[in-house]
């Protein structure tokens, strides 16, 4: 017998098993697994009255609360498929993605109603936008809150049966430093598999507290909302970051689990107050969304008295791949095991992660060769939306194609040094930019350094840095090329520095390497100039 | 990206992530996991050069070693199907379940080899026999030890691609008490998906131990190798039941989990040198098979000072479907916290299950009415081996019909009251007759005991008691019913006892209630006589 893989089934169990449980606090509300699971199928019933038909796109622009979790569940109770957008998209860029995805309803939050209304002529798709929260404005096209329209809604339940797990679920926009935003298309299938998956590799508890700390429209912050809902956990909303919040949540809802990025890690373990509230409920830390250090590992532990390690996924694999935990049969002492937890991680169960060189032949896990990082896996998308070529070449061989260059050692831990298209290629050696910039930064005059490459006659390319300095600091081109002499092998240090104001970055904080390149250097040319 | 389900994954991952750990230990020998992974890669690879082709059957005769996990996982290399078998069955059971699956190729312990001989002529499929272990007897027709063959062949890794995941993985022969075993057909899927939400259900950390104390051709013992491989687990195997022998596996494996019958259960609370052994490391004991008491749930919580609870499953079913742990919502005292474990329990992730009528109509969940449990889950079997019309018969509207009557309560717990084929209706009534026997065990003078109903003019059915009495000891049918009436409800007492020597038994232990009808009534003429 083959049930259809659906997240529809996680809520249905939760519902059925965990009817009393707290699942959802958001702001003063909460809501148990009954009423989640209700307000879910409301939702299904409100989509369905307002036409909308199986396999439409509906569009959620909003911050953390129990709406997104709803929508999870209730835009595919209607045969639905969700988009939930980033909040920190321009203008432009939120109406090419509802335009690419033909987005026939949004929900929306009423702070970025202004937003939408200076671009919702050129969606001419878009027939009906619901407001999320807040007070009716007269003037404003939605027609009702949605609320309302739960309330009067009835409440429809998809028969499992009829789901067809190929189908797509959910469409995810990639924030795209390189071209524009792609949507990612993922199944029923990909999310029931992947929330099955990594909530193995986490070895997350049923009935576990999560602190949703990372947008919940974002890689990092989706993956755990399924699994948590399959295990009867409680979803804890946190709407912005702030590390008092983050705090008292922690100690008064006991909090099990949360993520973070590195900088919001950093804040918090040198927070003055972080040791005002009992944190004794923590049992895990992950840190994501960029390549943690040793260090902030080490930080962390000590400060929360729990574990922390690096973890690692991308939108295009449901998201999660690999977590960083150490495994007990290594016996490393602290120093090698914060070492080991800052890496990108080890794969989670059944997901296969290989390095190959440009021709896509396996490269030896050393520890030293770095490759391109290729995955296999249950979570791997079914392709991006309306972009068959694309699609192709990015699953290639059956395999998809991180575009990120890693190691992988021995013990079967990866290590991205890069990006792909910012990797430098000098005298036939590979050089991490990233690298290069984390050494350089630990100049005391530095604020900020980006490290592209520049052709070059002899070596092809060599590394360059721009670089942004801390106020009132001040630096030479020659000091800062002698102190990265200090601490890298000599082929990957700068030739050249460039002193900037700032460094051009994409909506998410990304800094456009892309623009850079091609404003100090037109590679096509010198490529050419070369050969 | 849809990748195949399959078992297969789960070796694979734990040999690329766990390759040193201790994957099993059985007897004197401990392999790690890249030792357990290449073992069954040379399994594939000699499969494979005995000129096994994909899809044959090849079954197995042997009690719990690491060749039977082995080849859990070598025989899918190979692509053939794996039939492990039942060592208790006769004979004449053995050579129709040989016969009926056509099994081209058996492994086999030597001690089972003079039962093979007596029937192996009438095998004329059967062309090659594996010797296990042990000396090779030159007389005998296994061309080779099953070390050999591993040391000669060649190491043979599928393409995980070319598995269809709803192909045939496993076939398990039920021991049928009431028609000829019937050979259950499991998928790659059933099999991968079974395993990763089962261990979900019962919490299975990263790393644990597990004792195999059930011959892992049972129903109760297979479903746990594939998630503890998934996991990087240690496979701790147990031969025979022993009592000392299991305390001294748990004190020097450090075991955290294992499952008993709750005979075995209560033999080792009573052991004697239970408090010899250092058991601190135990985490769960699961009692299944058959259903358990809350006294037997307690003194095995008080024994061993670990949690213990009832799990249920059908070899239908993958097995395990439900799992009686308390939910820490309910807030159970101690005394009410038995009661629940010993139920039947609730279902697993995204496990389906509940109770109707004879129409199929469901029925309320109200811990009351009784109804036939059916099931809507991964795991249920893709059909009987070549009997399409039994498989569409047990899978009629899309769900499995257990056979077994059950109620479910408010808080979502099971409990399996009787098998539909021998509950009894009377007046209208449902009653149990495990309820029944159950009730009158309690007896100082009885034994054993079979309620089975004999046709009554004025009540349809009324229950009637065969019992075997303890030697010595004295009862009058008067006697015995009259204790009837002092502990259950009056519909449900005997109307008649009838004092035998011994109870007709399958080789499972299981009481053949189908005799017993047909020799105290014949049912068809019986109830034409009442309609």
């Amino acid at each position: 017998m083959n049930v259809p893989l659906t997240p529809l089934r996680f809520l249905r169990h939760a519902e059925r098993q965990y009817p009393s449980r707290i699942a959802v606090v958001s702001k003063a509300k909460r809501f148990t697994y009954a009423q989640f699971a209700e307000r879910a199928a409301r939702l299904g019933g409100a989509l369905r009255q307002l036409g909308i038909k199986a396999g439409q796109r509906v569009a959620f622009i909003g911050i953390n609360s129990h709406r997104l979790l709803e929508a999870y569940y209730g835009v595919l109770e209607a045969k639905a498929i969700l988009v939930p957008l980033n909040i920190r998209l321009s203008g432009p860029e939120l109406s090419f993605v509802l335009n690419d995805c033909g987005a026939t309803l949004l929900l929306v939050d009423p702070q970025f109603l202004p937003l939408v209304d200076s671009f919702r002529r050129e969606l001419p798709l878009l027939h009906t936008i619901v407001q999320l929260d807040g007070a009716l404005s007269e003037d404003w096209v939605a027609p009702m809150l949605y609320d309302r329209y739960l309330e009067a809604a009835p409440s429809s339940q998809l028969d499992i049966m009829t789901v067809k797990e190929d189908d797509t679920a959910e469409i995810f926009y990639t924030s795209g430093t390189s071209a524009q935003p792609k949507g990612v298309m993922l199944t029923h299938r990909n999310i029931y598999l992947h929330a099955m998956e990594t909530s193995h590799g986490f070895s997350v508890r049923n009935g576990a507290v999560e602190l949703h700390t990372i947008p919940l429209f974002h890689a990092n912050g989706w993956g755990i909302a399924h699994f948590l809902t399959m295990l009867g956990g409680k979803h804890v909303m946190v709407e912005t970051f702030d590390p008092v919040a983050i705090f008292s949540f922690i100690e008064s809802e006991g909090v099990n689990y949360f993520n973070a990025v590195p900088f919001m890690a950093t804040v918090l373990v040198n927070h003055p107050r972080l040791r005002d509230f009992n944190l004794s409920s923590l049992e895990r830390i992950v840190i994501g969304g960029a390549a943690s250090s040793p260090t902030l590992i080490r930080e962390v532990e000590q400060a929360f008295g729990c574990t922390c390690f690096s973890g690692y996924g991308l939108t295009e694999t449901s998201p999660a791949l690999a977590a960083a935990q150490s495994k007990p049969e290594l016996g490393w002492p602290n120093e090698r095991r914060y070492l080991g937890q800052a890496t990108t991680g080890y794969p989670f169960p059944c997901v296969e992660l290989h390095i190959v060189d440009a021709d896509e032949t396996r490269l030896p896990e050393n520890g030293v060769a770095i490759g391109e990082l290729i995955v296999r896996s249950d979570g791997v998308m079914k392709g991006y939306w309306q972009q068959p070529e694309l699609t192709a070449e990015a699953l290639r061989g059956g395999w998809f194609h991180t575009g990120d260059m890693a190691t992988i050692d021995q013990d079967g831990y990866v290590t991205v040094v890069d990006r792909k298209k910012d990797i430098i290629i000098s005298g036939g050696e590979n050089i991490s930019s990233l690298e290069v910039e984390k050494a350089m930064l630990a100049h005391p005059a530095i604020l900020e350094i980006a490290v592209i490459p520049v052709s070059d006659a002899r070596w092809g390319e060599v590394p360059k840095a721009l670089v942004v300095l801390k106020p009132g600091a001040a630096a030479t081109e020659a000091e800062l090329i002698d102190f990265s002499r200090s601490c890298l092998t000599h082929y990957k240090c700068p030739k050249t520095v460039i002193f900037v104001e700032s460094l051009p970055k994409t909506g998410t904080g990304k800094v456009l390497k892309k623009n850079l390149r091609s404003q100090y250097e037109i590679k096509e040319t010198a490529t050419t100039a070369i050969a």
